[in-house]
């Protein structure tokens, strides 16, 4: 499959950076020596000023983002909330995010949820906490734009493609890709993903978030807190995800290969616009 | 592909179980409707004692033994607490798992580790906390049975070939397999399968336990803890996974496909009796 990058993506994958990838002698069903490159997993850990809140185990790209992108969709940094700062130390392996006030997020640390994201399972708080009365935008859905989202996406040069064993995740608009994260566990890719949306003021009504990961309840919940109206995955679906997805309104789509996907929910952003 | 259960399996998944899937109505990428089954995903919230642990979100089938099984992985059970009791109640989605002596594991409360593992990603304490002196026996493990039990596992009835987007493990002896489990996620799968073993005294030195999950440094541990001294996936591998099976000498195979594998720890166990 030939690579190349869309021309739209602002943020790619870096299959090629050392840091990422190991290289690793193994042996195969003869017997015989391989070699391969497996993709890192280290620690990393978020304070929101004066507090630990989490440690994370990331592929180590984009630290600040993920830190950010966390507390984000944690509901521990609001919209309103402004951040002072983000300190990384890459000896300590940590990330301390400042905020001007100090929020109230004590609640949240009582209790955690173990769901069935791949990756991070823990949610603290309340998971469905902010979907009442949350309304996300009509944005029409092209089924072409679809086919050439999952082509661009595919081509892109990625860890995936380099060494497997990795999520990636994909925010979208129309035909363009604009940001590819990639982490160990999807949700750090959201969460990086996130983080780079709150740096940059990106709006997220007119997107399309894409990952890789199963469509669960988990990450059918943050894509709608994200304010993000159409979600789409080469994965499958969990019955929770559909309900919630059709709750607040969310398009989802799974099972996406090439140009065939199925959708569960939110079909009236879509346009047919192809056989 | 032909479905068949092999012989030895105990314990099998039940694709047919209607709690477990639900019928949806959707949509292809030409607008045609589409009917199709998607798996459950339940809240089950699991008590030690008097005191709420945490929530899993879970397909929903084995609520006591996913309970047992994730408090002795999290080492909040020990080998030596006496269980006395393990009460479900379905519409409360509650278990509360019972020990004779109360245990102290408030310290392992005291911090989350959000880690990569597909589905649970909470670990209470240190993840490596017991693999110091950690020995693990040196069962053989033939190249003809892993590429037996690819096939019996491939072969067996199971939600993941009716409805998808579900993870599997299942625990074997040479050439068989003995219990496959699945559930939403991964390590769910994992600690209903520790929950059994547990409950029946099932010795971990001379299985394998082969899961459709990544090899991630979580999972690795899982396993070492557990004492099983062989992990199989289908799926690949972190650097941080392999290099703490190393560690360990735990047998760590990944992207097993057919007859075809890559083995990148704990070769010394194999025996290559096939070219």
């Amino acid at each position: 499959m030939s690579t190349e990058i869309p021309p739209t993506l602002q943020v790619i994958p870096d299959p090629g950076a050392p840091r990422l990838t190991r290289p690793v002698v193994g042996h195969d069903q003869t017997g015989a020596a391989v070699d391969l490159r497996v993709v890192e997993e280290r620690p990393l850990t978020i304070y929101l000023n004066a507090r630990e809140i989490v440690t994370a185990m990331t592929i180590g790209d984009h630290p600040r983002w993920l830190a950010l992108g966390f507390l984000v969709n944690q509901g521990m940094v609001r919209a309103s909330d402004r951040v002072t700062g983000i300190d990384y130390d890459e000896e300590l392996e940590v990330v301390v995010v400042r905020t001007e006030v100090e929020t109230d997020h004590e609640a949240k640390l009582s209790r955690a949820t173990r769901t069935s994201g791949c990756a991070v399972g823990t949610v603290f708080g309340d998971m469905m906490e902010g979907l009442e009365g949350l309304t996300l935008p009509p944005t029409p859905l092209r089924v072409s734009d679809l086919r050439s989202l999952s082509a661009a996406i595919n081509r892109t040069p990625s860890l995936y493609l380099e060494a497997g064993a990795i999520h990636g995740t994909c925010l979208c608009q129309g035909p363009d890709p604009l940001a590819y994260f990639e982490d160990v566990g999807r949700h750090n890719a959201v969460d990086k993903l996130a983080g780079w949306m709150r740096s940059n003021g990106i709006a997220a009504d007119d997107k399309t978030l894409y990952t890789t990961g199963r469509l669960t309840s988990e990450m059918v919940i943050k894509c709608a807190l994200m304010g993000i109206p159409c979600l789409v995955s080469r994965s499958g679906f969990t019955a929770w995800g559909v309900e919630i997805a059709r709750q607040v309104g969310l398009t989802v789509i799974g099972r996406m290969k090439g140009s065939r996907f199925i959708c569960l929910s939110g079909e009236d952003r879509i346009v047919w616009d192809e056989e």
